[in-house]
């Protein structure tokens, strides 16, 4: 008998039609023999109405009490889908959080899960139950309800299906898999039947909304079978796994991201040190920064670019401006009208000219490159946001245009 | 320093403006050296839109489900108030049932509470923190959420109350206190500033809807000092105690039920063990009877009549038909349009001709008697159910008309 995770987001269990389609999926996995472990989320806009509440009552709520708050949500989800379930004459319970034995640590309203006690759950399993776990929480050391942040349904999933070695980890989403880029720009997107770990890992961090990074991270590090396949149509979806099958194409998709700026620091010393000082301070204040560039000006001072969330910007600026006179820098501009495009593939570091190809792609389309970051998988490019689209169907029909 | 235990319902947090209103309240006792620990309901309709949800997917889910839906429902209160004291600046920390250890026994959707931990709160009392307590709560040995059923949260402030021998328990209403009769019925109402639990308990049982009788049966057992008040209004409501002072009159109020039917047994044989089967059958079904009469009828023949609540009536009838034969009796009334109409008051007992007096009220208000059933400290009348506003008039003007 296999053991199968099945994790069902926020649109799949958005009202009560949709829960039926959701508990006939279920239904259908454990009808044919398997052992059916399933993982929701909050019902379509649940959390945004809560956070509305907290809102209207206070802006600067602690993340304690907004865990206690948006926790219910998924505790929503999994009694009414078990009550479907029962509808069908199906044995069903559902468990939340704190039931199951999720444990976390770190910061609410963005914890890690620590360890999950596997009793109760087996229990359950054991008298051939469906089991319905509710998705993105779990309790800290001091008993408090803790939730796992963005994306956290989806690394409730892998975890479980890591702590009870499942066959298989199934993402069901609105869509039906991992395309080579986003469909709603690039009509030709192409559905990618297989993709590695550190592929999905790179298209994850670079846009693609499919998956999110730690839930991926996980698998790989436990050797998860993930798959991510439509909740709407029964037809295959992507596998994520250690090793893909590849076409003759060596990248695996085209990913692009709007959401992040970049700021120069310019007119510092060139003297040992300036690029420490300025990315420690960012780094105590949690602003993530991802690309750097460091130019040489003139004579003796120079640049220091970086890229980061749009939303940390104005953080970023207050935190440089107030160690003005420690950092020692001219000034600083903004720039937000910027896109990353990226391409992501496995195969890239053993054939040549891949970096090429893009570039070659983006000269024919007459865009700029502003800046050039890579990684062992990626090759990233920073341009105008006016230009995002058009490079995204550039470099798209470079590597993928000719096979249709 | 005083604990003090206070419990505001579903329409005391119904929305934001509310959920201010009541941490006000909480934060003025707060403020004024007290210990706080605070019970509270479901926001206004949360609990009937989550049933609706429910009804839509499956109308017959069990209980087990609908215990794990519906607790959902106190904890967004919890979380919301936090955040509104938090707001003003204060300690506060809230809690859901099983978070604070209460242990609970018996039925999903109509638990008792069995004991409750006292580590949690007391550890967050000594930090000098403001406690929010998820009403209508608890878990089972098994590690289920279960609810207590109606008033369910008047019944966890009660015994937590007990639990942290706290010097007051406030129950927070729409009403400002418990009054000699409903006030939208006799304008002449009185507020009884003190009542004792029995009569509390009477009254509570005969239709009038300040607190949930097993409130009030746990506030005897453990004497917790109660207090019915308003949460609308700052002034003082009415003390619930062993012992009660009371004024001239010798009765505490005067309710009355119009949810209750009477069934008649009509031409049961005039043998011993009639009585036995038919109160037997409807005591496995879980009806609950009220008053019974028995009538001598014609000949060898007689008739067995009692009173029920109305939501049972169709499941009593059911069970006495299917057993017709076992039984032996003609045939089944059904009488819907009835109503009760009671005094009670502690001092009855020892005051002749209180019962006489009621009888005369209504009398002289030309109104017919069809039942009479009494208790130490109560005197109840069956009617008709259209005479029920004109009885409590009369009864009323009787005891309390004279004193205006």
């Amino acid at each position: 008998m296999k053991l199968i995770v099945q994790k069902f987001g926020g649109s799949s269990v958005r009202d009560a039609e949709r829960i039926r389609n959701v508990a006939g999926i279920i239904a259908d996995t454990y009808r044919a023999g398997n052992q059916v472990l399933v993982v929701l989320s909050a019902q379509g806009d649940t959390t945004d109405d809560l956070i509305d509440k907290a809102k209207e009552i206070n802006p600067h709520a602690s993340k304690r009490e907004m865990d206690m708050l948006l926790s219910t949500g998924e505790q929503i989800s999994i009694a009414l889908c078990a009550m479907a379930l029962e509808g069908m004459g199906l044995p069903v319970v559902s468990l939340t959080g704190w039931q199951v034995g999720i444990r976390t640590t770190g910061a609410y309203s963005d914890s890690r899960i620590n360890k999950i006690a596997p009793d109760r759950i087996q229990r359950e399993l054991d008298k051939n139950k469906i089991v319905l776990v509710a998705g993105f929480q779990g309790v800290n050391r001091v008993g408090d309800v803790t939730t796992l942040g963005r994306g956290g349904s989806d690394t409730s999933a892998v975890a479980l299906a890591a702590a009870f070695h499942a066959d298989l980890c199934q993402i069901f989403t609105d869509v039906d898999g991992v395309y080579t880029t986003d469909p709603r720009i690039v009509p030709g997107a192409l559905k990618l039947p297989e993709i590695t770990y550190d592929e999905m890992l790179e298209l994850a961090s670079q846009g693609a909304q499919v998956l999110h990074n730690r839930s991926v991270e996980l698998a790989k590090k436990y050797h998860v079978n993930m798959e991510v396949v439509s909740s709407l149509e029964r037809k295959p979806g992507t596998k994520v796994k250690e090793v893909a099958k590849m076409e003759k194409t060596n990248i695996a998709g085209v990913a692009k991201d709007t959401s992040i700026a970049r700021i120069a620091v310019v007119g510092v010393e060139h003297s040992p040190g300036v690029a420490f000082r300025v990315f420690d301070l960012l780094g105590r204040a949690n602003i993530n920064v991802d690309a750097i560039i460091q130019s040489i000006g003139r004579e003796s001072s120079k640049d220091i670019s970086f890229t980061l969330p749009k939303a940390d910007v104005e953080e970023a600026v207050k935190v440089l401006e107030e160690n003005k006179e420690s950092i020692r820098f001219d000034h600083l501009t903004v720039e937000d009208k910027i896109a990353k495009v990226s391409i992501v593939g496995a195969g890239m570091m053993t054939t040549p000219g891949v970096a090429a190809k893009m570039f070659e792609a983006l000269y024919d389309a007459n865009i700029n490159i502003q800046m050039i970051n890579t990684s062992e998988i990626r090759v990233s490019v920073l341009i105008d946001e006016g230009d995002a689209v058009n490079a995204v169907r550039a470099v798209h029909d470079k590597f993928f245009g000719g096979e249709d």
